[in-house]
């Protein structure tokens, strides 16, 4: 179980929502959040959770994990110190479709949704933020989309391992990616099943493109990858 | 070309983000409008049209095409008069990703970028409706990934056509949608390509589950359709 700390306004200064907001503005917001504190693996919210609380992440990381009605996961996202989650249901009042779990040792502060609104209300700045935040969520589902209808597994996952090659550092026409990403992490990443991007990974190593090296997925053919990315 | 046409504040009532605003406010939103009439068929918003407004459906209907990077059509939506579009690109000021055609005779009011945000910001209710306008299409936006990730396409089209049946009225186990729809049009809704849809209606109609009749198509086995999706 998390455990509940004093209310901290210094702790929301980082927050990205509401940056540029008055001290005095900052201490009512903070009194009138619940804070606490989790440990690393202790879940934070449940899909079927009943608060529609914004939680801002005051410190720590958190992953975020979506899943579809059959219970598969389907893709996740880890999130920072100094951003927040759970606007759609803060203001909607409709059930969340996420699980997010402490990847740290983290401190939440959770503002209800009354609260939430009145604040957007109140400040132009933070609901142009929220705005914004929706909109962009909106370009990037909307491209996530057209990415599934148009592009093949291969391609997709192609475009995931390019991304973590230049992320790892390429050498020539080479990366090395270490660890290995799990083959479920991918499968999460490019929204399919474990099992096809292991066949999709094989057929790889069969052309010449990755090999493994111990605990490392080597990227050999730097520019064939790249070729295969739409 | 449209034709340009008098501001009319009369048309705005119907508009649903304006709902119950003051006459004198709607008065002042229909001056800061462009009032176009539109011909069946003429162009409303090209995917590479400088203007950030949001669009108001005062009559007619309007169909809302996206397409992916490679030009390919990926899906389409129709809007009724009362509704509005644009409102991503009037918030964000980035490029729209859609096309959009009159489908009938249609007059248009057109609310540049500045004056949109001015009212947000005035008009809390109108704020309101748009947050919960955005945070509807990350959910539905977020269902459709999600679909896409977990669902064959003859799952998907299987949906689709059971949709269809159910709107066209239903008559024991057999419905009959007519016209039949367009292969390209289910392929569009089903985010998938022509070729694919063709082939999968003729694995149905050799399953027994369709059948051709002139213009309609039938569905003879409803209880079997219904079995097939997810």
């Amino acid at each position: 179980m998390p455990r509940t700390i004093q209310p901290s306004s210094l702790g929301l200064r980082t927050i990205d929502l509401l940056q540029d907001l008055p001290v005095s503005r900052l201490d009512a917001i903070s009194q009138q959040c619940d804070w606490r504190h989790y440990e690393a693996g202790q879940p934070l919210v449940a899909r079927d959770a009943a608060d529609r609380d914004l939680h801002m992440i005051v410190s720590g990381t958190v992953r975020v994990t979506s899943y579809s009605e059959g219970g598969r996961e389907t893709s996740f996202r880890d999130l920072q110190a100094g951003t927040s989650y759970g606007e759609v249901s803060a203001l909607d009042g409709l059930p969340r479709s996420v699980d997010v779990v402490a990847l740290t040792s983290a401190v939440i502060a959770s503002l209800p949704p009354a609260a939430f609104r009145a604040l957007l209300r109140d400040e132009w700045m933070v609901n142009e933020r929220v705005l914004l935040r929706l909109t962009d969520l909106v370009r990037r589902l909307t491209g996530r989309v057209l990415d599934l209808s148009t592009q093949s597994v291969q391609q997709r996952l192609c475009a995931e391992l390019l991304r973590l090659s230049l992320a790892a550092g390429t050498e020539g026409n080479t990366a090395r990616i270490d660890p290995a990403p799990r083959h479920a992490d991918l499968a999460s990443l490019v929204s399919t099943y474990r099992e096809q991007v292991t066949r999709e990974l094989s057929a790889l190593v069969k052309q010449g493109v990755l090999a493994k090296d111990g605990s490392a997925l080597l990227v050999i053919d730097l520019q064939r990858l790249r070729s295969l990315v739409p």
